[in-house]
């Protein structure tokens, strides 16, 4: 028998891995009779029970079969499986990335502060409590819900009693959990995330569309939907993703409607921390917090890499929520949270977000100004705030844009993407675009891409 | 008007809160009309725009209407909600926790590594690409299935392609996944966590159970299931929990039967790496990679407060189980994948397993002498390995054993409460005994409790 003994390891493991190999590779058929220790240790210039331990090895793995009087054999039913064939993903297959990315949806990547985080988590690591390395409760770390609690009071104006956060790992893990507990009616903005459609479509729930104007959700319109609509998720700082702030009397108005009905709303305060033209308008949920589901993430002031979001609920909810998530914490990284309780209690979340409203204030500065010279009639629509705009387009001109950004290397999205399937309003055409995430160095050019197709686009116009 | 103008902060901040206070707390009735700047920054002795910033700072956030002529006002809708009661939750009310803890379920969290974890994650977040920090990928960072492939391959003989290799949260992540994918019958080993029934219950599974004996799952009778059963659940390592490891020719006969059947196993591999009589047995995956999923997590091996686990899958499931997750990670933090990429990848995790190999095997064997001097007649069943033994226990004196181990503040668990509701072979009695997460300082101490309960209870016999 030829066997080839190479690589790292004891003689005992090299000659384990060789025999397996000769079998996987069929050069040692079921049914083979090994030989004898003796005779294969002779050949291979190695100590007898080397190969007693092989053997032993291998029948314990269920390669080979060791039966009284007969020898060790190679088992039958182990003959080898079709060699496996290169595995090509159609994910990884060579889709031309676009060469300027402008599509929504992260926060700039190369921003991470990675050093200050490094710090705080070693810092968190070596003063937390030997239970933080136990089974996680799905409350969350209570480190992390007592920074939150004192973050979002000040950052956001939310009463945040740190027994009502329930620590997540994301809003949309959040949206999952609220979603099976409440399966009637929610009333959505008709303008939102295709994601979070589906996350309610496969709870169940049945959508209601609010129109949206340059001032938020028409929350009025909630009064008039059926009394099986018991939640209404709204994007009240920033709907998202038009960019209106919802007006102070529909807030006022979503309120009363939730008292008025035993409903719940669902405030995703997405992007809350980034407003450039004012101090940042505080959270629907301070004015009632029994009535408000205040949701939050770092998903865009630090990064979706760290699975982190939080829940500030109602009383009512939190007994509902914590059974959702069962016994034991099976998502949200204890660690992570460890380092994020330290990141925020030290000032370095602040210091990050005054430094991230900085750059992205000026991005969108940029974003504005390319437009203003090269096409002065399209608006950027929104407050300025956030991570992306929206440029509203003459009717019929969305799907022409977005063809010719995409033929011109740049990658973004079409405002119709995002329109509730059974929205009633007119629909809209416009460019979302994400100024956040391009590096430093092509966004300049993606915007010179921008202003060239629009310009083109509304030439006419 | 009075107002306590107190706390930190800009005395806009200070005013806008102390304004937000007074609604709440009912001393501003909804309605109210505010007094004019002037008048207001004349009393306080602050300057007028200050208080012209506050109240726009409150209409915004829709606590005051402002209308044209008729000043501002306290909003009517707002009137204070009801003072929020102290929140008690039932799980936080003072059940009180045992003194001595031997459920089984977690490793030691005192043994953490938490200073050879922090600095791998530092030196992980400074090495890694800038992509790191954007929308995860739902297979699970590169560096980490580069990693694990190396690793499984070399301490569990799996055969890990890492394109094969999807990164989740944890087991019960992983089998969610796969029992959403594979809803039809699954066969499971009649003893096992009920936890891991529910996920199964929750995805409309129908459990068919093998029956289970001292060398694992009687894999032979899944010849004779429905051919709608066309998933198989094995702990082959170490079943879970009687502590069996599966023998060679069932290990085969699964394989035989998952590929007459073209169904697949799903071999839960959750303490492979502790075996302490010898050196662990490869997976079964190693067999056949194309019918076995190979799943595994660090929270046996480092700690559940880590959320990572993994899969390796047969091809042909690699598509359904990304689709399944989605177009990005919702759950695996980046900042944990790569910190563990980092801690495999030196060499971290390798010691660390060894060093809590040593720890559980002197835990195990202070467990085994006790019991011999104090219940001989008490058998330890099970093959010397994992986390957990199982104390066996003449028939009609469980419920006993586990009541007086409760009064004597002693927490454990019994083996019926592992046992599936349909398994149809004669029920066994015993109890769990988790012998590594119990402080060190009381562990001896647990141990008596547990000789003294169990002599009692068989003194007779």
């Amino acid at each position: 028998m030829h066997l080839e003994l190479a690589g790292t390891g004891s003689r005992r493991t090299v000659l384990t891995r060789a025999l397996r190999e000769a079998v996987r590779g069929g050069r040692l058929p079921g049914g083979t009779r090994l030989p004898p220790y003796r005779s294969l240790a002779a050949d291979l210039g190695i100590a007898r029970n080397v190969v007693a331990d092989a053997y032993a090895e291998l029948v314990a793995e269920g390669w080979f079969t060791a039966r009284q009087g007969s020898g060790t054999r190679v088992a039958e039913r182990v003959a080898p499986p079709p060699a496996a064939a290169p595995v090509r993903r159609p994910g990884a297959a060579p889709t031309p990335a676009p060469r300027f990315d402008l599509v929504q949806g992260a926060p700039d990547p190369a921003s991470f502060p990675r050093t200050a985080w490094a710090s705080a988590a070693r810092r968190a690591l070596a003063a937390a409590p030997v239970d933080a390395f136990g089974p996680g409760d799905p409350r969350g770390r209570p480190e992390l819900r007592l920074a939150l609690a004192e973050y979002l009071a000040r950052a956001r104006g939310v009463r945040a009693d740190p027994e009502r956060i329930v620590v997540c790992s994301g809003f949309a893990n959040g949206l999952r959990l609220l979603a099976g507990l409440r399966p009637d009616g929610w009333a959505v903005e008709e303008y939102g995330l295709d994601f979070h459609r589906g996350i309610l479509d496969a709870a169940g729930v049945r959508p209601y569309p609010l129109s949206v104007d340059a001032e938020g959700a028409r929350t009025a319109e909630l009064a008039g939907l059926p009394a099986t609509v018991r939640t209404a998720l709204l994007t009240p700082a920033h709907q998202f993703p038009t960019g209106g702030p919802l007006l102070p009397a529909r807030r006022s108005a979503a309120v009363a409607w939730a008292r008025s009905r035993d409903a719940v709303l669902v405030e995703d305060d997405y992007d809350g921390e980034f407003r450039y033209d004012r101090k940042p308008v505080g959270a629907v949920q301070g004015l009632d917090p029994e009535r408000v589901v205040y949701a939050g993430s770092v998903s865009k002031s630090l990064s979706p890499a760290v699975r982190l979001g939080w829940l500030v609920l109602p009383d009512a909810l939190v007994d509902g929520v914590l059974a959702a998530k069962g016994a034991r914490e099976s998502w949200a990284s204890a660690l992570d949270q460890l380092a994020l309780a330290e990141f925020l209690g030290c000032g370095a979340y602040d210091r990050h977000v005054r430094r991230m409203r900085q750059v992205y204030r000026e991005r969108r500065d940029r974003l504005v100004a390319v437009l203003a010279e090269r096409a002065p009639a399209v608006r950027v629509t929104g407050i300025a705030a956030g991570l992306h705009a929206v440029l509203e387009l003459p009717p019929g001109t969305e799907a022409a844009a977005v063809r010719a950004a995409g033929a011109a290397g740049l990658g973004l999205d079409g405002l119709s993407g995002y329109r509730h399937p059974a929205a009633s309003g007119a629909p809209r055409e416009g460019l979302v675009v994400g100024y956040a995430a391009a590096p430093e160095r092509s966004f300049g050019r993606a915007l010179e891409v921008l202003g060239g197709v629009v310009a083109e686009l509304t030439a006419g116009s």
